[in-house]
């Protein structure tokens, strides 16, 4: 497989796909064909076709694409035969949040622990998930084998919460603080950085075309 | 201006294009050609082109765009160009965190009232927003002209939330709760479903494709 090749785009769609396969599983639709997953995907047959392609062509000709095996071998892609373990670098209101988020467990992603310096919040447990202080994070992380730090801190603080995570030795950043964290992000360290703001500005596009539409 | 062209794909780059519009107009850079623009985006030069061409072309041969008036054009586009009011259905910590998120304030977004049916919580102040009875919200989002309401409840009370929402005349609904809300969305609604474990998946497709590389 070669990764080099894939871009945003399609990285952007695997979660749909993942989706897709899911909601036919659970319907116990054996088989599929490109143009129903095109119509459930809302994208073009050769679309997916191409998407599909990508990752080594799970299709036959004139049968489709086997859902179960389909549903598996993407999961496989994106690490989701297996559970992962993440902390979270913040205790306030955004971690505390995410510590029941149901949507996270369901597809074997787990929190096993939120680390702040605030001696007023260290101790205290929520959603069963309990704070420690940031100088037992390098330990905890390879004790506990924890994959992914979430940055989950006001943006005050982001820049030396984000060096104490990649002095820890945290490989994989999930960021929710907004704006350039002002830290160099060392090669073998990926981050993930999720906007909220990109998706609300998605919806004011979506709102404004609407407005123009009907005046 | 022809909406019914422009994918979902465009859609999502939107953001990206105010981002880095907003980067050189803080850099003071005057104008920008789609290659400088392409390499900031991480897209083609002909990407660029394309995308700006759907929505009527603010470029120049040989001169490339005008910065300041290509941002204000793409604010324009994505209504913000003025300001906008939301209001959360639910007072959770994951509505405390957005009444205190900046970066929705940065572009214009203001969160004016959180609403619950819980009495425990109504009367309470997160961040100067105050907690308001469900039973006012169709009073109050006449009154303040509110936009926006953001589902913000526990996965439980989604439903009867969302019908909640569309029975106080909430057009725009911007959802974080995870999966189906079971609940028929009419066709003057316009709903944005924010699911945070999209981010996740794909954050777990790039780990992934590395450990590949790596072994």
């Amino acid at each position: 497989m070669s990764e080099k090749t894939i871009s945003r785009a399609v990285i952007q769609r695997l979660p749909r796909y993942h989706r897709c396969l899911e909601e036919l599983m659970s319907a116990h639709v054996e088989r599929v064909s490109s143009t129903e997953l095109a119509d459930m995907m809302k994208v073009t047959a050769s679309q997916i076709r191409q998407d599909l392609n990508t990752f080594g062509g799970f299709g036959q000709q004139g049968y489709g694409y086997n859902v179960k095996h389909l549903s598996d071998e993407i999961g496989k892609i994106l690490g989701l035969d297996h559970d992962h373990k993440m902390v979270i670098i913040g205790s306030g209101n955004l971690a505390r949040a995410f510590t029941n988020y149901s949507g996270f467990k369901r597809i074997g992603f787990y929190i096993v622990g939120l680390f702040d310096n605030d001696p007023e919040v260290i101790g205290r447990v929520f959603n069963g998930v309990r704070v420690m202080p940031m100088e037992d994070l390098a330990g905890f992380i390879v004790k506990e084998d924890v994959e992914i730090g979430i940055l989950a801190v006001p943006w005050e603080s982001a820049k030396e919460a984000a060096s104490s995570m990649i002095k820890a030795g945290i490989k994989n950043i999930w960021n929710f603080v907004p704006g350039d964290l002002g830290v160099e992000i060392p090669e073998d360290v990926i981050i993930e950085n999720t906007r909220l703001s990109d998706s609300l500005i998605q919806l004011s596009y979506v709102i404004t075309a609407a407005e123009q539409r009907n005046t």
